[in-house]
C-alpha cells in the first residue's frame, strides 16, 4: 500500500464551495502513478519500454465533501492482478473522515494494444497490494 | 433523452496524446447540467431555490480513446428517480463508435442536507428519463 | 482572423460562479488550435514533421466574469511573425461584450530546440493574420 | 514573501510531455492563496466579509518546461499595493532552474464592484511584500 498527500487547490472548487467530483478522479490517478513511481514503475519509464496503462473502469464513491485547504491522504493498493488487466483500491480521507472510495480497473497496454501484463511489471504490482 | 455535443480541447490530452479520463468526468456533468437547464431546472436557478444535487456515486466504463479535435455526442437521460437520489445514464459516442458509458448517481441536497426530492422537481427529472 | 465558440461548463467555474480565470488560457489555446487545424496545421500534423509551437509568454486582461451557460466567441489572428516565434491577438466576446483580451507569444521548437519558423508554416500563420 | 511547493501530476501534462501551459496559472493561484491563508485571509474568510480578489491581467513568462515528478518551488510577493488592486510578483523554479516568472494584477471587490481596499487588508498585503 502506498500513501499520498494532496493539498486542494481553490481553483479546483466549484460554486458549491466544495471540490468539483471530477476532480478527485485526477488526485486519484496522481496516487496511483506516484505509487508506480515509488516501485520505479513511472508512466515515463513504462512508455520507454513501450507499455501504457489505461484506465477501463473508474467505480468511485464520493462520501463527504472537502473544501479550500483541506490536506487530503490518499492510500492506494493493488487489489488485484489479472492476466492483463489490475483492480486499484483507493481511499481519500482527511484525518480520519472518509471523503472518497474508488475502484479502478486498469489495462496494459503494449505498442497501442491490450496485452498480458509482463512478469516483472506484475511482480512490481503485487508488491503494491 | 438529451443529447449534446463536445469538442475535445488539446489541453485535455494527456501524454497518451488522448483525452485524459478524468476529463471525461467533466464532460458528462456538462451534459448532464445541459439536460437541466434545457428543462429550465439549471443549477443556478435550483441554488436559488435552495437546492443543490450532488453525484454520489460515478461508475464510468472507457471503450475507446478520443483525441485532439474529436467531436463528441453525449446522450444523457434519467434511468431511475428515486425518493432522494436519481441515476443518470449517459453515452459517450464519435459517430457511430461508444467512446464512454457512465451510470452517475446523484443525490439532493436542500440547505446542504439530503433531502427528498421536491415534487416538480421529480417531474423534470422524469421527463429526461 | 479565425472565430470558433465555447460553451462554458459548470465546472470551469470557481465558488465566485464566475469562470475561474486560469480555464480562459484552455479557451485560448483551444482557439489557436482550431485556428491551426482549419489551416490544416493541427498539432499533430506539426508534431509529425518534428515541429512544436510552445507558450513563450501570455498576456491576458479579464474585463468582465463570464458564467455557467455563456457561449463565448474567440476570435483569433496572428498579429506578427518574426524569425522564430509568433503573437497571436484573441479577443473573447459574449455577444457584445468584451470578456478577455490576449496577446500570446509562442516560440517553435523543432526537435525540441528553438528554430527558425519553416517557410510554409511562416505562410500559414501570415494567412491567419 | 511566501514560499509554497507543488508536485506535479501526470495528468497535467499535455502530449508534449510537459506541464501545460494553462496549468500554471493555477498553480499560480493556489501560491496566492496560500499567501493569503498564510496571513488569515484566505478566500473565504475574504468572502464573509463580502470582498472578493479578482484577476485583471496575468502576465506569465515560460521559460523551462517542468514535467511529471517535477517538485516546483512558487514564490510569491505582493510587489505592489494600490488605492483598489494589487500587483503580485511570482517565480516558479525547479532547484536553482527558473521554470516560469508571473505578474498578476488582482483588483478587490466589494459586493461585486470595484473597490478601495480596506485598510486592514491592505496592511496585510504589505506584510507579504
Amino acid at each position: 500500500m502506498h500513501t499520498t498527500t494532496i493539498h486542494v487547490r481553490w481553483g479546483e472548487l466549484d460554486p458549491y464551495n466544495h471540490v468539483n467530483h471530477a476532480v478527485y478522479s485526477s488526485y486519484l490517478e496522481h496516487a496511483r502513478v506516484a505509487a508506480l513511481e515509488y516501485a520505479d514503475r513511472g508512466l515515463d519509464t513504462l512508455s520507454d519500454a513501450g507499455l501504457q496503462i489505461v484506465v477501463v473502469r473508474s467505480d468511485v464513491r464520493f462520501r463527504a465533501p472537502a473544501t479550500a485547504g483541506d490536506e487530503l491522504t490518499i492510500t492506494t493498493k493493488v487489489a488485484e492482478v489479472r492476466g492483463a488487466s489490475m483492480v486499484w483500491e483507493q481511499h481519500i480521507h482527511r484525518g480520519d473522515e472518509a471523503i472518497v472510495s474508488a475502484e479502478i480497473t486498469a489495462a496494459v497496454l503494449t505498442g497501442g494494444r491490450p496485452s498480458r501484463i509482463p512478469d516483472d511489471l506484475k511482480a512490481v504490482l503485487t508488491v503494491l497490494g
